[in-house]
């Protein structure tokens, strides 16, 4: 029996790493007369995960570190007005609009009839809640749950809030390394819906059982029913 | 009957506009060339009100709104060093140790022996994490609720959460605009212990009656008992 299904937000009910690796190429262009793109996006990976600890996750943390990226990757070359350009690509971010992937709503609509069911987002949380807002989704879910990291940990002290029992939950999301390894390891089960992108810090070797994937949202439904949901 | 005691975290519990305003003053000493300390100062203010919708609270927004005020308040001038410094300034903030305020643990704990007791902390959710993990006081309470914004809307939700009626509360916290105000005027009470600087977008006009000012968080438990809690 399935008592709750947890939805991951970015790239699994909307786009999300698009706008980031969009940002990214642009942020390569600016610096094409100092480096070349592959050289920024391996240097801005470098940066970002070395400032994870202190920063967390989220649009806030990416612009800082492209800033800083830009700085160090030009020897202090880069100009006052670039950097400015950086801040305004990271105000551009923000205010997005939260396109939804296609199939988003049906999916979380269909759960609902058989099971509990929770948004759970990882990131900044005044980003979050403003995605969310605009989204239209947020009356869907039974709760909302915005995380700075989703580990084993995490999805544990939720379950145990929520009352509910890890084989009675069901995780589905894009990401490996977030939505299905944890959730897989303390017992629960999880849906990987692949997403056209992944962000390398996201990437996580698949665990044996446990998961099944799908290629579309649309084939959730089959998958609860075949796990009693 | 009181059942629920809320505290505010910054400046109620731990030190943090100190940290802010430290920031600041070196902020305007790292302009001083370019503009008064009081323009900058002036100006910095301005950054932030306008970022807020985007931004949220919390030491990110506050360094991407130094380097935007550095670039502007500078027509530009700055220097790329100058911009290094300013992320440098930004990291020293996140890593900086959780100073408690004199007499913090103790008023917790002693609120705990008449009700339950929940942090209720604005601002980024992985730096309120990462300062509560510090501050060694996570284990006191019963709940932790980390917002984006403090307003009626989220003092009503939370309330509902947790199942208090809004004249079984008591929120405990410097900020008469994010701790007072919006608590007196849902119907619940509320303890002003104000702290030594008030960041001037957290002031605000005080209500008429529902609440009152202690000097110290030593006096706390006098008036939760004339309050009958």
């Amino acid at each position: 029996m399935i008592e709750l299904v947890g939805f991951d937000g970015d790239d699994t009910l909307w786009h999300n790493e698009t706008i980031f690796s969009m940002t990214q190429e642009r942020f390569e262009a600016l610096l094409q007369e100092h480096a070349p793109g592959d050289v920024v996006h391996a240097r801005t990976l470098d940066t970002e995960r070395a400032n994870l600890d202190l920063y967390g996750y989220g649009i806030k943390s990416f612009t800082l570190s492209m800033i800083e990226t830009a700085i160090e990757v030009t020897d202090g070359a880069v100009t006052v007005d670039d950097i400015k350009t950086l801040l305004d690509l990271g105000k551009a971010m923000l205010s997005h609009p939260t396109d939804l992937l296609d199939g988003a709503r049906d999916a979380i609509v269909r759960a609902s009839q058989r099971a509990q069911v929770v948004l759970i987002t990882k990131g900044d949380l005044f980003d979050q809640e403003s995605k969310l807002a605009r989204s239209g989704l947020a009356e869907l879910f039974d709760a909302i749950e915005i995380v700075s990291e989703k580990d084993e940990r995490t999805y544990r002290r939720l379950l145990a809030e929520l009352g509910v029992p890890p084989e009675r939950f069901v995780m589905v999301g894009n990401s490996m390394k977030s939505d299905i390894v944890p959730v897989v390891a303390i017992g629960g089960r999880a849906v990987h819906v692949p997403y056209h992108v992944t962000w390398a810090l996201e990437e996580a070797e698949e665990p044996t059982s446990g998961w099944q994937r799908i290629a579309h949202l649309d084939e959730l439904p089959s998958v609860l029913s075949s796990w009693g949901g």
